[in-house]
C-alpha cells in the first residue's frame, strides 16, 4: 500500500512540498487540508492589486486548486480547518462543514503559516480598520476603494508591507498618514537605509509620523474616523494596520510539537520537527541563520517554496534532504526606490552571535560617473572587527539594489571576508556601475577601517 | 633616501597603483612615464561619447594630468615614451621630445596596455577607417559625425565593443552593417545568449552579416567606400573595425620579462614578473581565473584598477599583497538589453580545465507574474557533471541583469556547487524578481540533469 503525505495548509510551503513530492512519486498519497479557499497565492502581490496595478486578484493566484487536484493528482481539501494532530498515533482530525474525520499519516507536514499581528488597541473593531495579511483583506479594501471617496488614510506600522500600502494608497489619489512607534521605518534594514527611505517617503508627501505611538482607534456610527496618538489625533477615513505577523504555532504546540527560541516552529537541518515524521515549513516554522548560525523567524516566500520543496523530496525519496539556511534577504520597493538587505545589522544581534560589528555607509553612483542618468545607491556594511568577515549589506537607491543585493547573500552563505569580497570580479559596463562595484568600494571602506 | 617607484603607462592599472602607493607612502618617489597626453580615462565610455550621451571627451576622465600632479603628488611626465627597460641596473630609458633620458627604480609597473588589433585587409589605410581603442579615435569619429552628412557605416567585429558601437552609430541616425566572420557574435558569451542579442539587433534594424569575413576594404579618392565580403559587396561610408585587441609587450618581452600561455605578461598572484621588482598589470597582464585556476587574459577595467591598487600597495609597505583573482564577469548594453556572462561557458575550455561540462538554457521572468511590465531574462548556466561545481553563467534581457550576474560572480570565486548554489537566500520582490530568482531556477533545472 502507498504511503500517504499529509500537508496542513496549502500556501507556498504546503503546495511546493506536495508538487514536489508527488512529482517524485506519482504512487504516494498527497492529502493537502486547507481552511481557506485558495492556495498557492501571492500574498506579495496584495499591495500592487489594491494600488489597482493588478486588476483581479486571480491573478495573483500561480496555480488553482483545479489545477493542483487534476493536473497534479493532489488530494487538495478546501475549506477544511485540521483541529488537532496526534503524532503517536500519526493522525490528524479535520473539520469541513461541521464534520470532524479523522485522517492518518505517514509523513506530516505542518506549513500553516502567520497571522497579522492584531495590536490591543481600542477601536481595532471597527469598520475600515483592516490589517492586510490575506486576499480576503485586499479584496474588501479594494472594494472600498473603488465604491467610497475616501480621502485621507492611515498606516500603522511602517514596516515593508506598511510601505508598499503607502504607495498603493498614494497611487489611489488618497493622503497618506504613516504612524511608526519606532524612531524610523523599516526596522530590519538599519537606520541608515531607513533615512534615505524616509526622506523619499516625505518627497512623494506621505507625512511620516516617526516615534508616534498610536494610542487608539476613533469613530463614529461603528466607522473609524481618527487615529489618536500621543501628539495628536489625525483624521483618517480607511486605517490600515501593519505591525507585523506571527507564526500560527497552536496547533502544533497542542501537538507536543516544540518551538524554537524565536516562538515559531524549531526545525532541524531537513526541516524536521522534534516529532518523527512531523516536517515544519514556511511563515510557522524557523529557519537557521547561515550568518549567526542560530534559528531565526524571516518568515518570507522563497524560503517557504524552497523549504517545502526540499521536504517534498524528502519524502518522496525517504531521503533527507537539508532545506538549506536562510541569511535574512529581503527587497522592497518604495515608491521609486529599490530597497534591500541581508545578513546581521543588528549591532545588538551580531553581539549576540558573537561577532564584534564595525560598519560603514558610503554614497556611490549607480552608473561610471559620465553616463547620464545615474542615481546614488547608498550601501551600509557590516563586518565582524576581528575576522574581517562579513555580515550584513542594506543597500538603497533609485536603480541597481535589487539585482546587486543577490552577491552580498551569496558572499553571506559562503563567510566570506572582506580581503576576499573586496578582490571579486565584479561586472563592469558605464551604464550600469561604476568600474568599483558599490559593494566593492563599501567593503574596501570598511576593510580599511578594521 | 627614499625609493622610486617607477610606473610605465599612466591608464587604469598605472594610476591606480601610482595613486594607492603614495598614499599609503608619501615619502616614496612615484614616477609616471605616459606616452600620450591623457591618463586615467574612461575609454569604455567612448561609444557613449561618440553616441552623444557624452558631449564633451574630458568628461571621460576621472582626473586630469594637474590632479594627479599637484593633488597627488605624483611624478607624472606626459608624452614620455620607455623606450627599454633594464631589470638588472634597474633602469629604464624613456624619450621625451627626442630626448632620451636614463631614470633609475626600486620597484618597476609595467602597466603599457593594449592596442586594437588591426587585421590585415587591403584598405586599412583608406581614410575613414578607425579601430576604436583610445580618446583620439573616438574624437576623430565623432568630429567626424559631427561634420559629414554619412549615412551606411559599417562596423568589422561583433564583440562588445562592436555592438556598443553599432547602438552608438545607429543612435546617430546611420545604417548600420555589422559583420561577423564567426557564426554569432559576443563569442565569449556563448550562442544561446548571441542568438538573443542577435534577434534584438535585427528588430533594431542593424543588418547583421554573420558568418562573414571581410576580405577587403575598398575606396575611392583614398576615401573607403565600401566593404567587400565572400557574400558580396556592401556600401559603407564610415568603418569601424573591432576585431579584439592584443596586449602591448614588446618592451617587457625585449627586457626579458616573460610572456604566460595567453601572450601577455605572466604575473604571479601577486602582479610580479618573473623580473625582480618587476610587476605588471592591466591590458598588459594575465590574470588567474579562479574557476580554472590558470592563467587567464580578459583586460578590463576593473582587473587593472584592482591589480594597479593591491601592487601600490604592495610597493608603498613592503608587503606582498595578492591581486586577486578573476572569474571573467562581463557586462554589456545593446540597445535595450543587458548581456552578462561570468567564468567558463566554452566547453573546449572547460574540459581543458579538467571539467567535464553540462549546461542549460532556461528562460524566467524578470518579474512576478502578476507584475505589470516585466520581461525574460535568458540564464544559460554551466557546471562540472561529476563534481556538480558551478562553472560559468551567461544572462540576457531587458532588465535584471546587470546586478544578478555579480551573485553568480561570488559564488564562482567561492567555487561553489548547485546543491548549494539552488538554496541560497536570494532577494524576492514582485517588481523586481520571481519567487525563484532566475539564477536559481537555472541552477535548480541543472541540477536535475546531472
Amino acid at each position: 500500500m502507498s504511503e500517504t503525505f499529509l500537508i496542513v495548509g496549502g500556501d507556498a510551503a504546503g503546495m511546493s512540498a506536495a508538487s514536489k513530492a508527488k512529482r517524485d512519486d506519482p504512487e504516494l498519497e498527497v492529502v493537502v487540508f486547507e481552511q481557506g479557499r485558495w492556495v498557492s497565492y501571492g500574498a506579495c502581490g496584495l499591495p500592487y492589486y489594491v494600488k489597482d496595478d493588478i486588476r483581479d486578484i486571480e491573478d495573483l493566484v500561480a496555480l488553482t486548486p483545479e489545477e493542483f487536484i487534476e493536473e497534479r493528482d493532489i488530494d487538495l481539501r478546501l475549506e477544511s480547518r485540521v483541529t488537532s494532530i496526534d503524532p503517536e498515533a500519526e493522525t490528524v482530525v479535520a473539520e469541513r462543514d461541521g464534520t470532524a474525520r479523522k485522517q492518518s499519516y505517514d509523513h506530516l507536514l505542518i506549513s500553516t503559516g502567520a497571522r497579522a499581528v492584531t495590536p490591543p488597541l481600542t477601536g481595532m473593531d471597527l469598520e475600515r480598520v483592516f490589517t492586510l495579511h490575506d486576499l480576503e483583506d485586499g479584496k474588501q479594501i479594494k472594494r472600498l476603494l473603488d465604491r467610497e471617496d475616501l480621502s485621507r488614510t492611515a498606516l500603522v506600522g511602517g514596516g515593508y508591507i506598511g510601505l508598499e500600502m503607502a504607495e498603493a494608497l498614494h497611487g489611489r489619489g488618497l493622503d497618506v498618514d504613516l504612524f511608526e512607534a519606532m524612531p524610523h521605518v523599516l526596522g530590519p534594514f538599519g537606520e541608515e537605509t531607513a533615512r534615505v527611505v524616509e526622506k523619499h517617503l516625505q518627497e512623494q508627501d506621505v507625512t511620516l509620523h516617526l516615534d508616534t505611538a498610536v494610542e487608539r482607534l476613533e469613530g463614529s456610527g461603528g466607522r473609524v474616523d481618527a487615529v489618536v496618538t500621543g501628539n495628536g489625533t489625525y483624521e483618517a477615513d480607511l486605517v490600515l494596520v501593519g505591525t507585523g505577523i506571527r507564526p500560527n504555532v497552536g496547533l502544533a504546540e497542542e501537538a507536543g510539537v516544540e518551538l524554537g527560541p524565536t516562538g515559531a516552529i524549531a526545525t532541524d537541518r531537513c526541516g524536521r520537527t522534534s516529532e518523527p515524521d512531523v516536517f515544519a515549513a514556511g511563515d510557522c516554522a524557523e529557519a537557521t541563520n547561515a550568518v549567526s548560525g542560530e534559528p531565526d523567524y524571516v518568515p518570507l516566500a522563497l524560503t517557504a517554496n524552497r523549504y517545502g520543496r526540499a521536504i517534498g523530496q524528502s519524502v518522496a525519496n525517504d531521503t533527507l534532504e537539508p532545506v538549506g539556511r536562510i541569511v535574512g534577504t529581503a527587497l522592497v520597493k518604495v515608491f521609486e526606490l529599490e530597497v534591500a538587505r541581508t545578513g546581521l545589522l543588528d549591532e545588538e544581534r551580531i553581539r549576540g552571535a558573537g561577532f564584534e560589528p564595525a560598519s560603514v555607509s558610503i554614497e556611490a553612483k549607480s552608473r561610471a560617473h559620465y553616463y547620464p542618468g545615474g542615481s546614488t545607491i547608498r550601501v551600509t556594511m557590516t563586518a565582524d572587527r576581528d575576522s574581517g568577515r562579513l555580515l550584513g549589506v542594506a543597500m538603497v537607491g533609485e536603480e541597481g539594489v535589487a539585482g546587486r543585493v543577490n552577491s552580498a547573500a551569496v558572499a553571506l552563505h559562503n563567510g566570506v571576508d572582506l580581503d576576499a569580497l573586496e578582490q571579486y570580479d565584479f561586472a563592469y559596463s558605464p551604464p550600469f556601475s561604476p568600474v568599483w562595484d558599490p559593494i566593492l568600494t563599501a567593503a574596501k571602506v570598511l576593510n580599511g577601517k578594521l
